[in-house]
């Protein structure tokens, strides 16, 4: 069995989960406060962040490469298209959110509401907070184009991109901070993500002193 | 044949043109002050950022996606080995450079330094210099330990996990911001990715206001 050393909120840590359920991937959760620095922890990965997962009797480190790696071992629930354009259009999609949403949006909010109490580093800085309900609203719109003309982010089947995208929204309406009125196509599209067998851990999560709003594990939101 | 808008010291673009050079694939460069925002750029790559590279009738961007995309397309030259081990482990260092020590090394040095400057948004941050000057000694550490046990960066042939650690270490040297003393195995790793016919474009590069060293060509540095 595989083990996940993760935090609940981490949109990385969520990307690697969402792909471990769908690729039915037996997977055993480990919290691991990273930013304590225990020097196990660091052994196993001295970048010193999360996830980390440990598979196939080896410690894998990067998001983005660990999942390029469960492709590759495990073809079965596909993730990722079989054309290289296809396959383009979904590794740009993942590095849009996970650089430029992450860096834009999910940085100035989870970061500074949930991650910086629980690291014990001071309060919100408020002109963060507001950069990033700003900048919500201009992906959201880019996710309301793209979904415009196409069933999923990066086409007419679920992928990758989707996970990552799914993984920085739903870090985000865990502390209320997605505005579903603004694009129908957007709620449309996180109703039928949220309501795969491989969200239902994602949903139970639960980070002490942030307790999710009602609507957060509602499939009916 | 292909067109690349790119600046000459983003880490980024010289990581894509290392790889098109290498695999040789001809190219136009053309330099694009992304940050200018002009309309026509922005058209091409909605996320406002370079590298941005014409091919095969499309508009690509994402360095990541981008050299995954010429891997796939272009596998004579191989930067990717094919077993899925060595794959994730090149992938894994490729997002050690594009991510960590971008983030504590790079930005800090060539981007305080040289893009500000550029950019005309002010004077380097010695705060976030002495940062930078600290940190890639744990980095060229970390190389040193890897280059101990394998000849390339990620195993014994060279891959693009030594394309984007020498983009941003050459990136580094235009600004004399390398130690090449601290480690006799860096120095040699660098020595022999310098030497290869796709660095030349780099090693020609000139930023108005900035002259490179004359050790920065200078192939027996």
């Amino acid at each position: 069995m595989a083990t996940l050393y993760h935090v609940p909120l981490s949109p990385f840590c969520r990307k690697v989960r969402l792909s471990l359920a769908e690729k039915k991937i037996e997977c055993e959760l480990i919290e691991e406060r990273y930013w304590e620095q225990d020097p196990d922890f660091l052994r196993r990965n001295p970048a010193g962040k999360v996830p980390v997962l440990k598979i196939d009797g080896m410690t894998l480190s990067e998001s983005a490469a660990i999942c390029e790696y469960l492709e590759e071992t495990r073809p079965d629930v596909p993730l990722l298209p079989k054309d290289p354009v296809g396959r383009f259009e979904v590794r740009r999609l993942v590095g849009w959110f996970d650089d430029k949403f992450h860096r834009e949006v999910t940085s100035n909010l989870v970061y500074e509401r949930v991650n910086k109490k629980v690291m014990k580093q001071g309060y919100p800085d408020s002109k963060n907070v507001k950069t990033g309900s700003q900048k919500i609203k201009y992906h959201l719109d880019y996710m309301t184009w793209l979904l415009d003309q196409r069933r999923w982010l990066a086409g007419d089947v679920m992928t990758l991109a989707d996970f990552a995208a799914a993984a920085h929204l739903s870090a985000l309406d865990y502390i209320s901070d997605v505005d579903w009125n603004r694009s129908e196509a957007v709620k449309d599209w996180y109703a039928k993500i949220k309501s795969r067998p491989a969200f239902r851990g994602i949903l139970a999560d639960q980070v002490p002193g942030f307790p999710p709003p009602a609507h957060y594990a509602d499939l009916d939101f």
